[in-house]
């Protein structure tokens, strides 16, 4: 999965049907230190999530698994919203 | 999903029976900001979306989900024209 | 999908059961401009495309579409040989 | 599957179902030669992997192989733990 | 399919159960004209290809077509050695 932060939505009235009901969050990816990196992305949600939070999300058809019985022409879910980001020490790189 | 822009379309004659009947749209990938990124693709379309319009397309296998039936060879799909982009303001990065 | 010109193939004696009997076919794909972008990667076919031709591949799960009984261990196939690309006037990008 | 060191942990009590109880560890890609290359990325695990462990973890639609019942919407899993990379002498690059 | 080079090898002894007996490579994607090309990766492999020798891979779900019964974990599977590259001479790039 990958961390991102809500930054808007997006309104859309022609669409799939599948995509009826659904909100559709703009998604900015976020490093593991918060900054921005890449671009946004739209993203189906099912965790109610608001503007500015911190989200993971699922690519692929693991992104239609929440919404198992619907066909939802998505590729890109919000699966979870972050708490805490817990970092252990930066390694050095060349041990094992 | 990725947000893109109608910019033309493929004829071709010569293709899997499987797109026989598809509208074969390029579409050039564009940032929230509406700038450009990325090359162009090629999207089968369930919209009717039309040249220079503001779009969102799915990759993968959920890109045939709207053609549930028939089995699309298609790994790119316009699933939606956007009316609205809605961002809020940009936030500073540190804070969870 | 993305768009591609064949530039090569693939002679290959030990190779999966399941890619007996197929055309493995090497692309280079190219911008809607025609200019190179990206490294050449490897399609099946089912088009019967030539050197040089301008093709669609579509990637993924998708590319064992076209083979559909048997179970083609491939995540890229030519799908459709190119006519025409018709591209509208360049836009300007900002408004929606 | 991509070799990764694993960096840290997401606390995250609002999250879809099918990832409860599962750990969600953050994931910082390697190259063979351990330097660090790309974003973390956050993965669900059955391999029991601790803080700092090289690790290596498979995307897509086989991420969710390990969890065979249930429908865990993830698009990353850590599949092993390493023991030894083991790498021949660095080749020159024309002879095929 | 990806064209890459095997280099190596990982010795895993906690890994998941799908991935028992499999053999670990490491491969170095490299370019048609045999330069090296982003991060190595590690591929399950059904060909027996062995240290050095130049190969093409497969990714996602196709990647464990070649092991049908069992479910195996891998998003990258090895499923042909090259015998010979067969490259026409490089285009110039603006006809169709």
């Amino acid at each position: 999965m990958q961390l991102g932060r809500v930054v808007g939505c997006v309104w859309s009235s022609v669409k799939n049907l599948g995509l009826t009901g659904q909100r559709l969050l703009i998604v900015q990816p976020v490093k593991a230190d918060l900054s921005l990196t890449g671009r946004a992305i739209i993203c189906t949600d099912c965790t109610g999530a608001g503007s500015g939070e911190l989200i993971y999300w699922v690519r692929g058809k693991e992104a239609s698994f929440p919404f198992t019985d619907a066909e939802v022409p998505s590729d890109a879910t919000i699966v979870g919203i972050v708490d805490e980001l817990n970092l252990g020490k930066p390694r050095t790189e060349e041990h094992l």
